[in-house]
């Protein structure tokens, strides 16, 4: 292949995803478990930029403070070795059957307090390693049944439990955003925040919103069958997009975790498209890590696992180019502005126009004529055939 | 059946709902239109508290300004003769070809122009009926192709159409509060603020978001298969529960505007008892009007059409019923108590206590012994049955 | 509860379904193992009438033979002292890493013998035990990727395979029918035979197909949205439905393995409906086991993993009696009637009539008005009324 | 673009495709009616082998016999013109309210026997233009409530209509094929034979199942979230591929017939692949037309509507060049070769095995090392790579 990573590309992996044993809810693991200084090395040498991970990820529940210090040691050792960065941290809010009912929604309060401190050691470690972001996937948070759960009580516990931990990150100036993980469903019934606007409408909530934001994966939206690229645009522009997690899903069932692409490839195009070249009219950026949260295929060995960690950058490089291509070809340049994309960047009151100026314009409403408007044809099919070709390397 | 609709249960129709003339994608109408007067007087003879309408169901599109008049006179006249409200009031931007690619965020700017326009004359008539809420659907408000649509752009025209028309509404004092209605898809592939959460994500962003909130479709959340009952409880967190559509679908297929409960049954109860009972732990309730956003089937003369309209209210009040006892019983009470629902009520800070203290708490972490703890059984298998039972008046 | 089961109720569960220690995707297990002989009694307390299982539920994959004999031996004390039976046998084709890509369709030829020995040997056990149906689920045939599997190849491998195992029962007199249990997805990213129709379709090729049908199961075709109850009455009118699979499913997301009724309420009346009552018109009609296959929630302890099971049963029972009420309900009687339900059971041609007198019958077609006949409605809504009433006990 | 259709390649379109007219829901047409003869020149312009209709695609509903005459031979006329074949024919049993509960399930006996002379008259057209295929898209066929249909009732009327029709093919020789149109749902609730796996069990019910196949179209099984690749395979495998339907659809939402590869484009490359170089093992082939079931855009005029017929054609020539690339890479032969997709064309049991010698056969299970042979991986992810770099045009 032409396209080869380099740090410059920004993409980082989490180590539970080439990690991952390959259990499944009905199936025993098929791989080994690697040792996250291997993985760290590993990606360093397929031109990765870092690599992030949940706290028992790296130390596992329940070690001992010296076995936990030696780890962290060892890690820490091999990113110096190899220069890739850890830019974001989590907590396993999940695994362990005690957060069974939820961490910061627990119906047990106990189970709350002891979330919210399982989170607080681990910042400090986030921190220690230079992190950035610290994200929040709430996948426990949820019910099986609405009997089950008093959501406003629920979104009460979430936004105390979100605030506690944001003054913790201020007050001891750690450094870090907090970044919400949207999901429907899986493991539980139903999650709370369960979309990317569910979370953007949550945050409006927060003391400390300025420092929270989202964390949204491909999947998860998709798993709703809702537009990825809209939830990332809308995202954007409130400023709210802080990580990004990228991988491949088919639709309304499972979380599939595939390679990046290789689910709804024309809407990956468009991400890529989003994310590498803005948006048409301007507007917010994102210039973070390209985060790949994905889980090799059950099917697959070792060399399996790594050749699907190439396969997501790769992938992503070649959506890159073709993006790049596209945007700067005149005959989609001139397709954009026959359709009005731009048209749509300026503002439909005209400067400093208010209610009442439009009100008395008789040509936008009296003098209109309707019928006559509606007869002119946007190209949207047109636009779209030339993002496909460009897609398929055809232009 | 014991149960009978009064003016006192608030229920309320869109003329558009009994007045469907069930043309559908792949079939011409079934049936004859409705005269808005006939179906006033119907509604109030079946014990409805109200009517809701599109501009274009009363008074055709493009009706001379006369006619215009005199349809709204005969109107008025028998909502007075019959005692009906007119508490929403809501605008077609969707079926005319003009707003093929939307109203407020078209491309083309001299029809969002119009759009706001369109809008304006409705709101006044609105107010002249002595409506409260305005509902804003933005069905045409999205794309097929994410080529075709700068999303960040959109909302950007978005947030400009709603904070002018807030301004419109509270400046001429027009007494009204506008309601976003989301929907995930259909007429367009993907609609701009899929869900209650985007559109609530988005409320934030607006300079006169006190005066908008949400109206709810329960079908529309269904659609992507999103629990209603969590959106609502959410919409409710935020003080955003303006208004609410109830009817009937029956999941991720084209919008089928079903007789409320006669979709997912289960959750029609929950959220009854939710609009009904409020929550277990208190927080915000909904006192507004319980409106019918249905379609009579195609296969119904007009006799099923009234029929239908009937089955909607019967079908909340036995929900209603049920709900109810199913909060008295001492059974019930118990269950939520060792499932600890009521415990989710309690902050998970003690009074006054901040990060500082939590972490000096060595029970909440050093001593907490996470297996012993994850032991207990939530018995949320048990509440959910007692709800079933309560739902089919087995108790 | 009045209702109380019994035996005659021909209940039974699965080995696995109460054993599930809630190991998911997520999550640890929360719960300990159940020995089978301690479920076998817990059943027969509850009024069961059956225990199912794969043979690595009973014996421990890879258990030494004398162990196996002591097991079975146990297990088969604990059936004669507490009358229970085993009427359905099935086996692990998907636990152990070696199905990873499939048994009987692995691209592995080994493997697919393999997979075909450990069938056949439980299937002697089945015969031992008194069963007279053999589930195949066939849960890891299929692929992530179409370019992984060669699905003509795939479906004539599973073609010899089945027959070759029909033919092993038929020449051995094993006294047992073969029943497919279809699922879309998951663990796989699409499953081979994904619905009951794809099933239906295929089983239409063997050479054995006198004695293969199906077991289906609520939630695997409601996670494709499709209608369960359509999809049972075509199997029966094939004449197929050989077992069924109970449980509660809320739409196309993970396989949630409910409680049955726990989902969708309204479908599950009507499967009631059509197993106890039988189709309107006649028809074939079910009179095996009523099966659950659900999971008791990874919340629930072990008292709540009994209350579920239970669950199941009341929930099953009170909707027999609703159903049965319903349809002896004269005004439902009369409702169907007015919907021309038996008008559908009269042959569309006279006694004797081909489509040559067809063609010769003008009011057929030359003198049928399209427009006049169009106007009767179907009355659909009422009948859809009455059952819900009939389902909440409101008549 | 180097692409460029020829009559060769079989692309036919439907005329109602580009002659929609753009009336949805919410929606009043956009566009002009195009005359039939229009749409035969433009489309045998552009490089199409052929065009289908349905009988009121060409004569509108209830024209006079001689309006008939006129219209049908101007059309001819068109087609002897241009060259274009005719060589699929419908019937439009679902736009007249007279269909609203189904042409040959239709609660209404009169109903069922008007749609098979309405049916019957259109076949003699289809055979007098030549075509081969008859296809019966059962739309209408179906329910809302379960309450409303019984099913195995209307199955047996389906089959009895159904071999009504196909008996009058066979006696008057009309030289035509049947095939059955799945989908699930919409415009009813949900539609009966929801899939292709229903049809094709149904279809073993029939007595003339000889002539009777499928017509699966892409957009109706990914409706249900269904891998439509595997759906053909299945058709194919059974021998029953008559005819396809080719279009786009983002998954489980309102049917959108988008242009073809503008929804899931690596599902339309497998597709692609499977249609032109058929089955990695052999097995059956499809040599029928590619037919567009497709809708333009309702943004576009008829300058988009031509585009967009274009469109679909360059989509499909571009996949073809890039699959028959994929398939002669001698790195992907030997990655299908090192996954064992060839392995699976072998069958389980060696030449003149039965379940005897496979029983005797100790190296199957007695010595089988199911640890050991669970270590290797199969290397579907890197094949799935391979797929996506070809199908992007990099390789």
């Amino acid at each position: 292949m032409a396209v080869q990573p380099t740090p410059a590309d920004k993409f980082t992996f989490g180590l539970w995803t080439v990690g991952w044993q390959a259990r499944d809810p009905f199936g025993d693991a098929t791989r080994e478990p690697i040792d996250p200084v291997e993985t760290v090395h590993q990606l360093a040498q397929r031109g990765a930029y870092g690599v992030t991970f949940h706290d028992d990820d790296l130390v596992p529940f329940g070690s001992a403070d010296d076995e936990r210090t030696r780890i962290i040691e060892g890690f820490k050792k091999a990113l110096a070795e190899t220069g890739l960065k850890a830019p974001m941290v989590t907590t396993n809010l999940f695994t362990h059957p005690v957060f069974k009912d939820g961490g910061l929604t627990s119906n047990d309060r106990e189970i709350r307090r002891y979330a919210l401190r399982k989170v607080m050691r681990n910042m400090e470690l986030a921190h220690e390693l230079g992190a950035e972001t610290y994200v929040l996937w709430g996948g426990r948070e949820g019910s099986e049944t609405d009997a089950a759960k008093d959501v406003q009580a629920a979104l009460e516990r979430y936004r105390e439990g979100l605030d506690t931990l944001a003054a913790y990150v201020k007050d001891q100036g750690l450094g870090l955003r907090l970044a919400l993980e949207p999901k429907p469903n899986e493991p539980r019934g139903d999650i709370l925040l369960p979309t990317v606007g569910h979370a953007l409408g949550f945050i409006a909530t927060l003391e400390h919103g300025d420092i929270v934001g989202l964390n949204p994966e491909v999947g998860h939206e998709q798993m709703s069958n809702l537009n990825f690229v809209h939830g990332i645009a809308q995202a954007l522009y409130q400023d709210k997009l802080f990580h990004i997690d990228l991988n491949g899903q088919h639709g309304p069932k499972f979380d599939q975790d595939l390679v990046f692409g290789h689910g709804d490839l024309i809407s990956a195009f468009f991400l890529v498209d989003l994310l590498e070249n803005g948006s048409p009219n301007g507007g917010n950026r994102y210039d973070g890590p390209r985060h790949f949260d994905y889980k090799p295929l059950r099917t697959e060995d070792l060399s399996g696992v790594w050749r699907s960690a190439e396969a997501n950058m790769t992938t992503y490089l070649l959506l890159k180019e073709r993006a790049v291509k596209f945007r700067q070809d005149p005959e989609v340049q001139e397709a954009l502005k026959a359709s009005k994309v731009y048209e749509l960047g300026q503002s439909t009151l005209a400067d400093g126009e208010t209610w009442k100026e439009l009100l008395a314009d008789k040509s936008a409403f009296e003098e209109f004529d309707a019928d006559a408007k509606a007869k002119a044809g946007y190209g949207f099919v047109h636009l779209d055939e030339l993002a496909v070709e460009h897609l398929m390397g055809a232009r």
